[in-house]
């Protein structure tokens, strides 16, 4: 009866091999190695909430976007798309937090909307956010971890694009945009990586937004670490001095924070998709894979207070994890060992089972990680077998060694083989870890 | 209109702070490096199947276990209640896995049934698997990685059960119960731990499966290290040297994989909850916490081939986090500075925030946590802070401290303060992680 269902999966979801979640692992490790030194601290919320939470202060993209549906209990219910509504949840939920709340959340969020190449509708979100902070420093400390992040994982061809949507705003308002369409324009601004400046300047005259002034800043909007000389330009046309001055302090604090590292740059025209920003913006992009933004943040102060009834400010960013892993294999920057298995252990026959397993144990108490072979076969098959794996050595005892209290350990790389007592082979085993 | 939306959690749903959080990746690391010192490697399944698929070999009860609905494409689909269907389907969709497939999966399963006190309805398993193997030394590995894990986390009264379906079956079945009711009577075997060995009894009188032989059987179902001689007496009554062979081969090859642990038993009357089990069974108990068996599981051999139609031998088990999370709160396991946040650098005031925030970079380069003061403020106010958030350290840096190149570090734990150069304190700082 069973045996006639059709194994399959879910359009848009996914199997993630051994192979490929070892170098997830290994991104995940680096990124909460980094959240961990920044003092920011795990929480977890529900893979399902209530609808009307997750749908907060979403529009009527949300029926398109969210897996919901009706429990048992009558209930209308649906899948996280996003941490940040949850943690807006909690937030309201516990008055007694101390703020700041620095926690990251790294899970599965899910999105209903037709998966596309290289999009699944269950992803990896790594979130950090800093809740009832409105400083500066606070946007400062989410672009340094950022940057560290970067870092850890050894990509060094990024720019973490910067803007402030205060900024932004009040010199698209200046220039003649009507405030009640700034957010229309940014949105089409956003897509300069996209289609280009000039695709945005025919967009924004579709849309009747473009005159010449904003045609000009638009063309001025090249990433640039020279903030101050390109505001400065930007001042001659009109006054923005308070926006100006808020940018600089951002801009200073993020440069002592990093060590005015010139790959974080001001980026005139950056808007960032989500109507939800109030403050900065903040984007990473790495050259030469062919990806749009592999994380992106910004501030949101009246986004956390929904649930509450009080303005909470917020900061805060997300690394998409499938993106980093096509960063880091298109640049070649996963170790090269990554995911190989280390030792084998044989068994020869039933003779030397008791010597292989007592040796495998002593293997794991020194902390060498190893495999043994589960059953007594051909010496010949079992070193095949590690050789295929890929293993790094194998050990072989067959009644020689074991009556001499000895290991045979094989070099799986070179074929050396040498004859080692216990202690001696545990030593250098260790050794090439 | 957002603001009204009440903040609430679904029923049988929790968040989990981050002092709990930080628990639980403890736990998590220390169970992660055990799978991976005996080199089982890290598998994704997605959180959403097919119903049909995640129905699998489950009976009448999956209506009421199973999230499932409708989604927007017409499809009928669920939650996953627990991995080993999953891995059963990934089995049968990749049929060039090469055996033995050692995997571990972590994450959460959902299960939506009435939640009773600490049991929720979206819960943390940790499973490992062998699957491609029908040796007992992989029942053994198994075995090894869960007596490796209770050490690892410092649990020290514990006992591993161990049995042998084929043995139970057979001596049942020799004693007097039918073929067909052998399920059944090791169903109500199970319940020893909970309604004790009369109890039992009671049961099996009511079902009308006991008899004379039985009863002295249970009565003399003890757990016990004398494996061998029970089953001696217990073959004075039957015939059951093939079983007992097999047993023995086992018990054999995990006493020497363990060290011949006294805490490792042979428990005559264990049979286990699931119905899929085939050959051996385990679970763990720690005495003294008042739980049920925190770990179990056992070999399934016609379980992971039901979607590609033929047998494959496997056998694993599993841990559940909520409750070795648990046994560590009650023995008090946890390490006492766990979560504790380790040093807040403070900034004093607009002169010195640059002297902070560059001595706040030095500090990650170091590795060394630190959390920075997101404004600057009174420094009583800030040590204050530091003082009600737990930090081990607090870092001030005043005009003075600055001006001559230092920093003051204070031990929130003795209230001494040392003013030291910048590399003393790194160093300082260094010492005390």
């Amino acid at each position: 009866m069973t045996g006639r269902i059709e194994p399959r999966l879910l359009k848009g979801f996914r199997d993630i091999d051994p192979t490929a979640m070892e170098r997830r692992v290994y991104i995940l490790n680096k990124i909460e190695k980094v959240f961990r030194l920044h003092s920011f601290a795990p929480l977890f919320t529900p893979t399902l909430e209530y609808l009307d939470i997750l749908k907060g202060k979403m529009g009527e993209e949300a029926d398109k976007l969210l897996f919901s549906f009706t429990d048992i209990g009558g209930r209308e219910v649906g899948l996280r798309y996003e941490f940040t509504i949850s943690l807006a949840r909690y937030v309201a939920m516990n008055p007694n937090i101390r703020f700041p709340f620095k926690r990251y959340q790294i899970g599965s969020v899910f999105r209903a909307e037709k998966p596309q190449k290289g999009r699944f509708r269950e992803f990896t979100q790594c979130d950090f956010d800093i809740v009832g902070s409105s400083s500066p420093i606070a946007d400062a400390e989410i672009i340094s971890v950022m940057y560290d992040v970067l870092n850890e994982l050894c990509i060094s061809e990024f720019k973490i694009l910067m803007n402030d949507r205060r900024l932004l705003f009040s010199i698209l308002e200046k220039l003649g945009v009507m405030k009640d369409m700034l957010l229309k324009a940014s949105r089409l601004l956003d897509k300069i990586d996209r289609v280009g400046k000039e695709g945005v300047i025919k967009l924004l005259e579709e849309h009747k937004l473009l005159n010449e002034s904003i045609k000009k800043f638009i063309e001025m909007s090249e990433p640039t670490t020279a903030y101050r000389d390109v505001m400065e330009e930007f001042s001659k046309m009109i006054d923005i001095t308070k926006e100006v001055e808020e940018f600089t302090e951002l801009m200073m604090t993020v440069n002592q924070m990093t060590g005015n590292d010139k790959r974080i740059v001001y980026s005139p025209a950056l808007a960032r998709g989500l109507d939800y920003y109030t403050g900065p913006v903040f984007e990473v992009v790495v050259e030469g894979v062919g990806l749009g933004s592999i994380a992106g943040g910004g501030r949101y102060d009246n986004m956390i207070g929904i649930f509450s009834g009080r303005d909470i400010p917020a900061t805060g960013s997300s690394f998409g994890l499938d993106r980093l892993e096509e960063v880091l294999e298109k640049k070649n920057l996963f170790p090269s060992e990554l995911g190989r298995p280390y030792c084998l252990v044989t068994i020869f026959g039933d003779e030397t089972v008791k010597y292989s397993l007592d040796f495998y144990r002593q293997l794991h108490k020194e902390k060498i990680p190893a495999e043994i072979y589960l059953k007594p076969k051909n010496i010949g098959k079992q070193i095949g077998y590690a050789d295929s794996r890929g293993f790094r050595y194998t050990v072989i005892i067959g009644p020689e060694e074991a009556g001499a209290d000895k290991v045979k350990v094989k070099d799986m790389r070179t074929g050396e083989e040498k004859v080692l007592d216990k202690d001696g082979a545990i030593e250098f085993l260790k050794e090439g870890l």
